[in-house]
């Protein structure tokens, strides 16, 4: 647990010392004071310049070792050269957390580069001090309001552990903000992706652990860490840097031996890791693990008011985990009973004829939902909705909050097309607790990863 | 051209009998005179009615035949077992464009619907009278202000001819408003993909051609005309309804017999139409073709403010017809001098340890774009970007849009990550003519599809 307690120094910091920020705030400053202020940081904050008696209104130290307190975290954003006195500074001031975030080490393709690195193993391997970097972002907590990144991000309190080596992962997507909480390795020269799993494995906050991979020198340990882990949490990952080119650039950007795309995808399968095949699978997976309960049963049972789209989700399930099939018999009768006589209620639910000859066309998209939701043989629902306007769409968050709250053991995603803010998709997620994708397929992929997770850790397997 | 008169009379109509329109109006009531005149149509509008005098401030008819004056168009929007009668009535008056809304005939399961179906096939054999549908939202034209679709849809004039099986097209989608112009065929018992593919072939507003297809009946005529069209203009297709159950589904959503996959997939290339693989490729190629020039070359200049996502573009490349590789030796002594001495400038272009360095950060950033704009290498750039916030993306926008005008002739996608707005992936489209996506992965497949395109039309292959 001792290396538990290190890694709350980093993800968890009471006091932190920013050393070399700059007196120049605002747009373009990226000032991580400035950030830190502005997130509502809670701890202690020690700004370190040697040439400013204050910034932002805090008492600037011209050194760590000036510093009257105890010091969880040290953040260093200064010009390389600098880097390995400073970093001494800190050993000598007994900090024990480190975030190197200038570029310029092992990935440059200068000797200054590789030298300055090696200076910092040596003071890093004879002292009790750990490094998260160089190239790095840092860490960030939403659960605290702490960010070290000297771009300022948006957090969210969610249960997602990003381990990443880029600050991208930070930043987030249009349709999620990833953080929760994050450990940008950058070029990993100490603290590594075993370190960060162990964290989030022992982590409460935290859910589902989501890895960004350019490459890593120990592979062994972390196969070993994340066969276990991946037992208890879904872990994703993103490994890039297949081709040999991309392995050219991934040197160039964190310093990382990328390895043979074949033998990664084999050693992530083994140890139960989630691989994505792309961006848009990642972040996607994210979501839908943060969000979902496991997925007991292969069936999606699709409900649709257009029957065009519910085709494409059946194309969509070929050679996957997952498919459209059979619904019950009672309720394809409560279905059929709804709809016109010409039309045979079948998986996908095309629920718009019967929505067209009732009453009420929403009370039979409402009961459509509830019979589809109660089938036992559903282990998954799918809703492939318009977005038609923002009236619609608070209505569309609203029920399905409702229904999701009566079903919490039956995961449930939206396929919604039309002009849909992303905003719209966020409420879905926060608020109804359903993941809402803009294509079929999407939707697919994500509940066919879900099934496939959930069939190995549920030991229940068809 | 009698084939082009008569489609005009559904996509131009100067006037439209809205046979079987209700009184009731406002949400829910899908009354598509009120959506006619939400849009600003211009033609005269003739709602036929036999039980009120007026709808909307409109005086209506109780049939076609009391009109006194001429009508290009009639849209019958009533149950299945009327509409036969009233297509008598619309050949009797000599309306020679009918789009029938219900569904329920060759998408029916029951011997009335196929009944209903030759009642109009005999109608329709022995008059001049065509028909779009049944089961269909009908067509539509922003440049016209013109839809018959009882769901209110957004229009743009944008040089996209849509032609499709399901009203989802004409409602577009998160990122883009597809329509433009558009065809909803349904059931497709008449006018055809190849009517409306003759059509787009001679319309100066349309410069690239949608398809959506379930199934079809006379593919030869259809492969014959589109080896033609897409010779001019680019057709871009999706074919749902690959397995077995999607066909089936396809069965009873529009009664389309869907074929084999591969048949499908020859035929399709065959004809120089381009296949999307799915409904996101099949968005992406739509916004990417009616937004950009040709790609002349097969390098794509990447600049990034991340090495992460620059290392995942590579990957994408993987196997595609575009690379990212070797800039002219100028380039990469333009961007080296901007840089610090430890990097050494590659493609893709990682701008952000130059533009740190810099005495501005953003006309660093600008520098290198023009760079790589200009270097005769480069088919086309790829700028890999953060959001940020409003003010930024506001100001990116204004950069593209000055940039691209100044090199019209080389086509420029963005990769978007963070916490981007639909809002900005639009301006960048329509004020830019640059197109934006979210990952890169989906940046680069289009790139591909492009430059695909372009080395079969252009003939100049490299």
């Amino acid at each position: 647990m001792q290396a538990i307690k290190q890694m709350k120094r980093f993800m968890e910091p009471q006091s932190v010392a920013l050393v070399g920020v700059s007196r120049h705030t605002g747009e373009g400053a990226f000032n991580i004071l400035e950030n830190l202020l502005s997130y509502g940081y809670k701890g202690r904050i020690y700004p370190i310049n040697p040439n400013v008696s204050e910034i932002l209104g805090i008492t600037t130290y011209s050194s760590v070792t000036e510093v009257p307190d105890n010091i969880d975290l040290a953040v260093i954003a200064t010009p390389r050269h600098l880097v390995p006195h400073l970093v001494r500074e800190c050993a000598t001031k007994e900090i024990k957390a480190i975030v190197i975030v200038a570029q310029g080490f092992s990935d440059a393709i200068d000797e200054e580069g590789k030298q300055l690195q090696k200076e910092i193993d040596q003071i890093v391997r004879s002292n009790q001090t750990r490094i998260v970097g160089p190239n790095t972002f840092g860490t960030s907590n939403a659960f605290i309001n702490f960010s070290s990144s000297f771009i300022r991000i948006n957090m969210e309190k969610r249960p997602i552990g990003v381990i990443c080596q880029t600050g991208v992962f930070f930043v987030g997507f249009s349709e999620v903000t990833l953080i929760g909480k994050g450990i940008d390795l950058g070029n990993a020269c100490d603290i590594n992706f075993a370190d960060g799993l162990e964290y989030f494995e022992h982590d409460a906050e935290v859910n589902v652990i989501a890895l960004h991979i350019e490459g890593m020198q120990d592979t062994e340990r972390f196969i070993n860490t994340a066969r276990r882990v991946s037992r208890c949490k879904p872990v994703i990952a993103l490994k890039t840097g297949r081709s040999e080119q991309a392995a050219m650039a991934a040197q160039s950007h964190t310093g990382s031996l990328t390895g043979a795309a074949e033998a990664w995808q084999a050693a992530l399968r083994q140890s139960g890791v989630l691989q994505a095949a792309d961006l848009q699978e990642f972040i996607d997976l994210i979501r839908t693990f943060s969000v979902l309960p496991p997925m007991k049963k292969s069936t999606i049972g699709v409900i649709t008011i257009t029957g065009g789209l519910g085709v494409a989700a059946i194309d969509a399930c070929q050679g996957s985990r997952v498919r459209i099939d059979r619904l019950s018999l009672s309720t394809r009768k409560l279905l059929n009973d709804m709809s016109p006589s010409w039309i045979d209620m079948r998986n996908p639910v095309d629920i718009w004829p019967a929505m067209m000859v009732s009453q009420s066309a929403i009370d039979t998209l409402v009961k459509g939902l509830k019979v589809l939701l109660s089938d036992p043989q559903v282990g998954a629902v799918m809703f492939i909705a318009a977005a038609f306007d923002e009236r619609w769409q608070a209505w569309l968050c609203q029920l399905l909050a409702e229904l999701t709250m009566a079903h919490r053991d039956k995961p449930v995603t939206c396929c919604i097309y039309g002009p849909c803010a992303n905003g719209t998709i966020k409420d879905l997620e926060q608020i109804a607790r359903v993941v809402a994708f803009t294509t079929p397929e999407r939707a697919i992929r994500a509940l066919a990863r879900l099934r496939e997770y959930s069939s190995l850790t549920l030991e229940a397997p068809e």
